[in-house]
């Protein structure tokens, strides 16, 4: 193998790029773009057969090209739409075809195989159908610091289910797509700690899409679980009711408060001495180009623009810009409240207020706040309350009522309901069995093969290197060769080498003469391959094996060996 | 499977474009860019499993991004030289980072794996070394009409090895990399007609690389066959000696002749009246920016550039431009000759051209040719004659004398020494046994996979479709259902391509219902798998066997259908 563990390397923003790099697994090439190296290629390789006999059952795999025409996305109004798309031309400085020939690098590729299926399957006996394929995708992130989790190229594994309804998508969905996505993280090692929360639909759906999230220190998002509903809820959509806070008991005379430049809610607290929970927080958006809406929500929260998008039933929200601002509350940034702004302003104000005593809020003015604001005494109580705020460890499930348990997770899949969005842009219709004309409905389906890889490292390693899954690790067994000096005992070390490889179990064979046994074992634990055997001088006619999970070595025949790896088989 | 045949689909400007489309093998995305079906893929991935076991004995394998930064591509100098390169850069409509982010979509990877494995191999303990890869390539082809031979993406599997010296790369190259390339040919039915020829070693070096070229009469090569030396050449680097033609027993008297616009030789023999045998074509040159060069060759040759710029040793050399071929010859473009033309012009003239009696040439006058030219008394005879034309088939090999074979080919692999080309740029040097730093010596080696299924089918097809090799076919036997309404004939249908799978034996079986047996055994024939099999009313208890290259079929039972397929295994 001409790679091999660099202990010196350099540290990462992330312990995957840290650990792969150092044991010689992948070597970057530039931010978000990674080399594989001999290691990393067998990593690969055994999550790409893994999904590949999973999807085989519930799909046909296919092989799309990275390239595509602009046409293909303008059709589907991604082409301006999708922030990470990436553009190439042959245009260089000694083409002469400058400007000419541009292309779409694939981030997805719904906008290609939509038209490709719509050749081949035109009628309700063709449908459903489903296709998948394991590629490169290309993603111009603006920040790709997260090793293999997020790349600007990397490997995914992408499906994509056809039907004749909503009703067979949705069949294909739960009792095919998810059953097999659960196979899949089962095999790989990460089934028990995997658990499918509900997401937003993004871009594709107003309905809810679901993604695999396994349980991570390190993980991006944040999973909220309802265990009276045994229900998982990414942050983005969990349905919150903030928890009960201590009231005052008797109003307080309204009055403002002179504060130059406290702006923030840090700030304010500061100098109000006031907890965030006594206050209100107000933004305003522009819906749609023309309404204004101001949301009002706990001190201590965020609004969740999508939640508040769904509930005003906007296409587009966007904040206020400073001088529509300044026009519509007479104030600078940071003083907004909802106490006498413009009749045409829509207020939207969260359930974490509704029952508030004596509560900050913006004064329009700037400079200064209100406190000891009440309900229907300053400001008209609104007749409803929403839910439009990201939710927070501590919160309950508005619906059960249970308080939420809160665990930071990774995505490792996610399976998107499409329905007619992508039929739509390419006029796919199929004919049904009366000989009508009808829409055709879509499923994606994507697991990120290299992010996996990284999430893996993530999830399970220690101090000292890596602990990989049985399933993926590129060998079962590292065997070390200690005094290798000693040609009887090379040769033993070769004898159990043959054996093993006899036997089908795959090894790593450290037969380096020039490097100490501490270097060794180091590397060992850095690689994290299952089973590490030692043959030396000290082991005798045995031999010493340990699993990388465990502390204790033993000192084993060959047979004896044997069995503990059949056990493990 | 999803797609099937398409045999309505229009007609490409190739045999493999035309033929994998409508049999459902691949899809055009855009001109160069192909999307893999699902018997497309199977194809893929069998020839990429034959390369990899061949590999996999000589190296080790790697998987490299397509994407790199700039900076290796500046470093090795090839960023202003390679025409085909691409770049893309995540600017677009809507992305705020207009500008920013240009990457290289790799063509080839010397510039991206010298440096990697740069680094990890720094002492002659480590190499030689070797690593290879199959993935995907990106050339931005002016032309890309021949289906899978010129792709603007495609696969590829490619090969680098890494030396102490010359001697070193060149036994890997001749006893490691050309073998397992020879293997590999044969495996995938191409071995007989697949020779390797010496040819161009282009920008990488001065001396010769090799190709592998395999017979194919719509192949873009000529390929020279010297039967004494058991040697091929490829056209462009073909040592030619033109054959002998009669010659006047007397010398004519030498005149000009008038001929308004007779430019280029095709007009000028229509013209004159003489066989371009007996003219002779001069083109004006400047090589190196600086000196000028006057090429000779016999009128139906054209000049070898390569050949004249070995001869000549410039390092650049380009046609002369209008204005100052004007300056030099007197003459617009089209009337050059080596009569009378300035001191500083060197002379070079073709062997074809060295005993020629009464020869046309170009009069150095716009409108004029000279006729009746010779050697010595019209024009001093050079000193010495050289091989500055590109062979035409009935030449000569000039050391032998043999005549050689000549045939189209279609390039399946190559082999090239790399020496210190890359080593240089990115100044990878190793630490040699005596202590000194001594430059690493490379090699290169590619196998196109995706040109290399596309060439099969341009070989192996006849007017009704494919005749793929065993060893690729995407399946072995296609199991032709007839009269599959008869319930019993269904269970046996059925019954054989269970039986065929539980052998081992991959089978596509064609349940249709609704489609005719002539349009089923048209499509079998289109998709050419080596066995087709008939189950039918008709077949009894028998099942009805053809091979695909053959015209008979025969009726046999289950047992004698396995010795034919195990003869064949």
């Amino acid at each position: 193998m001409f790679s091999h563990t660099l202990k010196s390397s350099k540290d990462f923003e992330t312990a995957n790029a840290t650990l792969l790099t150092k044991a010689g697994f992948v070597d970057q090439i530039m931010a978000g773009v990674y080399a594989y190296l001999p290691l990393g290629v067998k990593v690969i390789s055994k999550i790409s057969n893994i999904v590949r006999e999973e999807m085989d059952k519930i799909g046909t795999e296919v092989y799309l090209p990275a390239l595509s025409p602009l046409s293909n996305w303008e059709l589907t109004g991604r082409l301006n739409t999708v922030d990470v798309l990436m553009k190439t031309s042959g245009a260089n400085e000694i083409s002469k075809r400058k400007s000419t020939n541009e292309y779409i690098l694939n981030c997805t590729h719904e906008d290609v195989i939509t038209p490709i299926v719509q050749k081949f399957n035109f009628t309700y006996k063709s449908l459903p159908t489903a296709v998948y394929q394991i590629q490169s995708k290309y993603r111009n992130e603006a920040r790709a610091k997260s090793g293999l989790l997020r790349g600007r190229e990397f490997i995914m594994k992408d499906l994509y289910s056809f039907h004749t309804s909503e009703e067979s998508l949705l069949d294909y969905y739960f009792n095919k797509a998810i059953p097999a996505y659960k196979k899949v993280f089962e095999r790989i090692g990460i089934g028990a700690e995997t658990v499918i929360a509900v997401a937003s639909g993004g871009d594709f759906t107003d309905k809810y899409s679901h993604e695999f999230q396994t349980k991570c220190e390190t993980g991006e998002d944040w999973i909220f679980y309802d265990k009276k509903l045994n229900q998982y809820f990414n942050k983005e959509v969990t349905p919150s009711k903030a928890p009960y806070i201590l009231q005052d008991a008797q109003m307080q005379p309204m009055h403002e408060v002179y504060g130059e430049h406290i702006v923030g809610m840090k700030e304010l607290v500061e100098f109000l001495k006031v907890p965030a929970e006594k206050c209100m927080k107000t933004l305003l958006f522009r819906a749609d180009g023309t309404r204004i809406i101001a949301a009002g929500v706990r001190g201590n929260y965020d609004i969740d623009e999508e939640k508040l998008k769904k509930i005003v039933k906007a296409k587009k929200l966007e904040m206020l810009d400073e001088v529509t601002l300044k026009e519509v509350t007479g104030a600078e940034v940071g003083y907004a409240g909802i106490i006498g702004l413009p009749e045409n302003v829509e207020i939207y104000v969260d359930e974490s207020m509704e029952n508030a005593i004596n509560f900050e809020c913006g004064a329009n003015k700037t400079n200064y706040h209100n406190i000891n604001v009440n309900w229907e005494r300053d400001v008209k109580k609104p007749s409803k309350f929403y839910d439009i705020k990201i939710a927070m460890s501590g919160d309950l499930n508005p619906e059960t009522g249970e308080v939420y348990e809160v665990f930071k997770a990774s995505e490792v899949g996610n399976v998107f309901p499409l329905n007619t969005k992508f039929s739509d842009a390419f006029g796919y219709k199929y004919m049904a069995e009366d000989g009508t004309e009808k829409q055709v409905y879509m499923g994606s389906y994507g697991i990120g093969i290299s992010r996996l890889m990284g999430i893996v490292v993530e999830k399970f390693h220690d101090e000292k290197g890596i602990i990989w899954p049985e399933s993926i690790a590129p060998y079962k067994v590292h065997l070390l060769g200690l005094n290798l000096e000693d040609e009887a005992i090379k040769a033993k070390a070769e004898d159990i080498y043959a054996r093993l490889n006899d036997l089908g179990i795959e090894v790593l064979y450290d037969d380096r003469q020039e490097v100490m046994p501490g270097e060794k074992f180091a590397d060992s634990d850095l690689i994290g391959l299952p089973y590490r055997v030692v043959v030396s001088r000290k082991t005798a006619d045995k031999i010493e094996v340990k699993k990388r999970t465990e502390k204790e070595s033993k000192l084993v025949d060959f047979e004896e060996f044997k069995e503990i790896l059949n056990v493990r088989n």
